[in-house]
């Protein structure tokens, strides 16, 4: 008589349920595991007592549950806080669970390694093991993260369309907002659109570097001059020379800063500044929906690693996550590893050299490392 | 010896070059058409003589082109300015023009009337018919626009993804900002995205009614107080109490007002007179692509347009654009029509019948047209 419980914490990714189902399905092959818990709305669903009976649920039900986007269980940005260990103890020891799977990103490692230590000290058997989830691909100790694949895709794609939109009614410049506050994973996808050197993105720009507006200006120019059009991809947390938001028009709430509009002001500057046309679209959330462009490595991968998950902890490890190793070779293949939660709680940024020396696109290193996850992004025939 | 010259104008929509096929495969089967000239972006292709041979593409590659979103041909914002039309006469004249067919919405189907009545009156014998273009669907004498069902299925799948989000982590108020700034018809269609009375859009607002911010925060506050979170879908044009963009923080260039953030600015007056967290996103051009979610059937009826109007033109019809009439009856059907140039070039707006009374949402009369053109949106597995 084991329990298990598994939540997902932050933000949700296209391919999270994918990670549930793998979940499901290898605990449902050890006798050792006899009731699966899902936690609704994270750690809350714990403290709150609120869980769905996973192994209940019907398997036809569960594959097109696997199939959505977004948390099924529901997702939260609660803190685990240390005032509320004792009742994460005592709802654990009421189940008797052994095992907690928890699905999230670094603030969600570093909550379950928390945990884990707790459980150690006050002598309560309990394995932990990490699933890694963020479509920020900015987990340490792992190849890449499940997530990040499908809205790399995503963005690769919206650069595509507005390209094409850009190029058939030239005459503009384009700011296309990308989600990514300190990371640059997901901007430097984009340049997975281009087929030929004058496609969309023309200009690319990282988060880990700052960016003047002269250079911006610039960039801009030099391309538009010679196009007579331009698409500039930027991270929704692009910062200007003086290390501020571009325009300053952002609010912050609990969890950090919600109303980011750096695109729009990058089109209001080159208005201002070139006098040229500009504008700008900031699809946003939607790229962690990822309906739009699924990505069917990634879901695979989810799913690998929730199974991987269940496996590790009955074999006996804790206090780790799920990583992905990609395989030697021409062929892309990985294995799934077992990374330190305290590591994987750190943030692993874009490589400096994997940037152009100008610090508007990424080198050829990056495009073989992505193009395998994201896959081929079909380009349009043209007359 | 006649040709015929074929040009879009105006943005691009996600079935334009559908309309093209139809123009081409249509001018294939008349003798009368010896040549067909595809003018690049627009009048200022007619006026540098930048044609395209079109009758000398293969089908293969047509075939492709055609399922392409955007422009192939390019398209412009060029007007067609008094002084031009004697060299657009010289242009036409050079290649025994006699067919002109002209994409495009309002403003386009003015300057082909322009350029119709200007032939009549030099005895220039010239057919003028106009293949309607438009994701706004604000053409009047047709049932809806070639490229209107794409963009408005877009926006229906975006509300659906972003909706699915917010509830797995709610606590969350998301604005979303639909293409079209005077006609409501996009914005609309994002009710399309429900299955569940709770489904989002919880809130939409219509641009052809002005938006007091005091309803605005009423109308959050209370969604949000039901549900834990709220989505509202609101258009770029939106324009407050005052007749003035939210925020005012937007810019215009030549062609109109390019830097909108309408969103962004509902998402900042909710965070400081709520106190709640919010967001915004804006997914602009990607609609107009429509690449993410194509439509079958508007991909179909834009063809359709192309082809009505080769053979409208060479039964003697001039100076009509095609519209589509709906049948009566349980079942979905069309035909085209033929609509005076000078009545499609008007406006036709959002009909204040089919908002409710409130003013935040569709009337069922709404959904009963679109749904037809939209199709069903799938919805999302639950636990």
């Amino acid at each position: 008589m084991s329990g298990a419980v598994v939540l997902h914490s932050g933000g949700p990714t296209p391919v999270i349920n994918a990670s549930l189902l793998g979940v499901v399905e290898e605990a449902r092959r050890h006798a050792g595991i006899t009731a699966l818990h899902g936690a609704r709305h994270g750690i809350g669903g714990v403290l709150r007592e609120d869980f769905v009976d996973l192994f209940s649920i019907d398997p036809k039900t569960l594959d097109s549950v696997a199939r959505a986007p977004s948390s099924a269980l529901g997702t939260s940005r609660d803190e685990v806080r240390e005032e509320d260990l004792e009742r994460i103890f005592s709802v654990l020891a009421k189940r008797a669970v052994r095992y907690l799977f928890y699905t999230g990103g670094n603030g969600s490692m570093s909550a379950a390694s928390r945990i884990e230590r707790h459980a150690k000290d006050r002598g309560y058997e309990l394995r932990v093991v990490g699933i890694p989830k963020t479509i920020d691909n900015d987990l340490a100790g792992t190849d890449h993260t499940p997530g990040y694949a499908t809205a790399a895709r995503f963005f690769a794609c919206a650069v595509r369309d507005i390209g094409a939109d850009n190029r058939s009614l030239p005459g503009q410049v384009e700011f296309i907002e990308v989600l990514g506050r300190n990371a640059g994973w997901l901007v430097a996808a984009t340049a997975l659109a281009r087929h030929d050197p004058d496609d969309a993105p023309h200009l690319i720009y990282f988060p880990e570097a700052r960016l003047t507006l002269e250079q911006l200006l610039d960039d801009v120019d030099r391309v538009y001059q010679r196009l007579g059009r331009c698409v500039a991809a930027v991270c929704e947390g692009q910062l200007d020379e003086n290390g501020q938001p571009f325009g300053a028009d952002v609010r912050s709430g609990s969890g950090g800063t919600l109303a980011m509009n750096v695109a729009h002001r990058l089109a209001i500057l080159v208005m201002e500044k070139l006098k040229l046309r500009a504008r700008s679209e900031k699809p946003g959330l939607l790229a962690r929906s990822g309906a739009a462009y699924p990505c069917e490595l990634d879901w695979n991968e989810a799913r690998l690693c929730g199974e991987a998950a269940v496996r590790a902890a009955i074999e006996g490890a804790s206090g780790v996550m799920i990583g992905l190793v990609r395989e030697a070779g021409a062929l892309y293949a990985v294995r799934t590893t077992l990374v330190p939660l305290e590591e994987a709680a750190r943030q692993k940024l874009y490589p400096p050299e994997w940037r152009n020396a100008a610090g508007n696109d990424v080198r050829p290193e990056f495009v073989e490392y992505a193009a395998p996850l994201v896959g081929a992004i079909p380009g349009y025939a043209a007359l």
